[in-house]
């Protein structure tokens, strides 16, 4: 199992840094941070790791430089409330959060204010993450956390001092709700052999009522649209760690192959964050365009849009796409111009999906790369 | 325990609907439904239940009558789904599902379908609920879920014949996700002596965090934002059935007081679902205007917009925020035109809401009503 940083780790990275800088200001030099740069100049798909990643291209910001220092000030504001208020008395907070305890008029000044938008701070803290080669979760930093899961697995989640383990087979209806950070959490008692990510709340509905997971030895995950970070965590780490295969049903539309492609690449605004939250492994089930004519769904698709299409034509020029079966399935649907839901697939009977659709495109191995 | 009705009941329902149709079929009566109307002439808040409902005027539909049949056969597709496929088969589906299912092209016809949009098979559905005096749940029609909720009680759910014991003490630091439907939910072992209803993720997050609800007897729910059906129902059921207090807390704007008005008097749009769905009992904790300057929050306020301010004006010409103690809260942000999010008071601390805010305000019984 791949160790991930620990509390320590991440908290001598902060020391480590904030000692550079006290021996530059002993050396008298304009004290400075390295930054990896993350504009689309320092972006690019790394073929052979199969994910969206930063080059190496950095930038030193100065404290003495008229157009650095506000934002020097705030990266070290930001390492202060990371170090002092969360990692050493081992509690997390959102971005909010810390935009709200940083946020003061400066000494000295009338109105001039330490963060006056949110996206200040936020901007910091992506700074601080690439700068110290870690990531938010590392840092007690919460986002938004989406997505339930139910399966044949147990997981250990620790609250602080308390341990929970929590029996993904025996979550009722609802399901275990994906944490915002899940780098705490523990698999054991794995029975299952395959993960099943859905875009839509709808389908895992559809899937742990059939006692899909059960009946498939798997763990069923649905993202609820985008998929939330610590959703890719939590699949990321499941495929490392426990090396099962992971397969990903969305509409058949461009955003459901972006949804896919975020999820399995990461994105060009988080490269800096694929090696976390990319999952390379992560395989296209469905639902294509050729399953449109197979399972004989013409009927129920749906018209696609305008903006569809001007999707679909930039998905095809990434690079992330060009495998030969993408390129023919986005042709497929430029040529036909038509999308379809899963859902489309109730139009047959409401168990199709889990007793003939999935059981059939598993066995047959009929995914897209 | 107030019993709500079962499955058997719900079809028994649907049977006498049909058998009342085939009587007026034998009798050569142009066959017709009631259905209550819910347009706003027929909406009004009751005084003294606290909530928005549905008055007595009822519309007949009938067969025979241009105007109607196509919306009577909709009803009837729907009705058939309903049983058939759905409460025969113990099986549930979403609005989706039924539209895709029920929708075709109708025979002897060359184009003419059964359903175009989704929003006629929507209509259909709440006509039928209206119609046999149930809800949507009951016709096992799913709506998407939201909300995630821990504490100190252990919540029976069931799937199929699955009875899952969950205990929402032990759900780690995701919580358990509150299902589409919770008709078959069952409280036991409930050690919590209140409810805590936040509107936030982060303040869940926050509080799970700090084992609020387990240091202070409670069980924590939050809603995500404007709370999902499943939520709503669960809420009612806990506080008619466990007769335990329910609190709210939101932003200190008008978007929280709404979100908290739905919670607890329903919605005009719904207005024939408060009985199942709203919550006559909640009461607001906070954040309230007031809170701003007891709590010395001025340097972390909001400036309203536009939008705030026109929504405010609304709300308060509202029925059901017509008490002294909300005119007097949407008075006074009017006057200062500031709002405040219940993050702001991360400002003090990150742990200040739990250890001081929450404690405060529930032991002085600080609530608007």
């Amino acid at each position: 199992m791949a160790k991930t940083e620990t509390r320590e780790e991440t908290l001598k990275k902060i020391d480590v840094m904030a000692e550079r800088l006290l021996k530059q200001a002993d050396a008298k030099e304009n004290l400075h941070l390295d930054i990896p740069i993350r504009g689309s100049s320092n972006v690019f798909f790394d073929e052979k790791g199969k994910k969206i990643v930063l080059g190496d291209k950095v930038a030193k910001r100065y404290l003495f430089n008229v157009a650095h220092a506000r934002r020097f000030m705030q990266t070290m504001l930001v390492s202060s409330y990371v170090k002092k208020d969360l990692l050493e008395n081992n509690l997390t907070a959102t971005l909010r959060d810390l935009y709200y305890a940083k946020k003061h008029t400066i000494r000295g000044t009338r109105d001039e204010n330490t963060i006056e938008e949110q996206n200040e701070s936020d901007s910091a803290i992506v700074d601080l993450e690439v700068s110290l080669d870690t990531f938010r979760e590392r840092l007690h930093l919460r986002a938004e956390p989406k997505g339930r899961m139910a399966g044949d697995m147990v997981v250990s989640d620790r609250v602080r001092n308390k341990v929970d383990k929590i029996d993904l087979a025996h979550m009722g209806s609802g399901g275990w709700a994906v944490p915002s950070i899940v780098e705490q959490v523990e698999f054991t008692d794995v029975g299952a052999e395959y993960v099943l990510v859905a875009e839509k709340n709808a389908i895992f509905d559809r899937l742990n009522e059939d006692e899909y997971w059960k009946k498939n030895k798997c763990i069923l995950i649905t993202t609820a649209g985008q998929a939330a970070r610590g959703a890719r965590r939590l699949i990321q780490r499941i495929s490392t760690e426990l090396k099962m295969p992971i397969y990903c049903l969305t509409d058949a539309d461009p955003y459901g192959w972006y949804i896919y492609s975020t999820m399995k690449y990461g994105s060009m605004a988080l490269a800096h964050e694929s090696d976390r939250l990319g999952c390379p492994a992560m395989k296209f089930l469905g639902m294509s365009i050729s399953d449109i004519e197979h399972y004989d769904l013409r009927n129920v698709t749906i018209k696609a849009k305008e903006v569809d299409i001007k999707r679909a034509q930039e998905l095809k020029n990434y690079d992330w796409f060009k495998s030969r079966e993408w390129q023919a399935e986005i042709n497929k649907f430029l040529d036909k111009k038509i999308k379809a839901e899963i859902q489309a697939l109730s139009s047959k009977s409401l168990q199709y999906i889990s007793k003939t659709y999935l059981p059939d495109k598993i066995n047959a191995q009929d995914f897209l790369p």
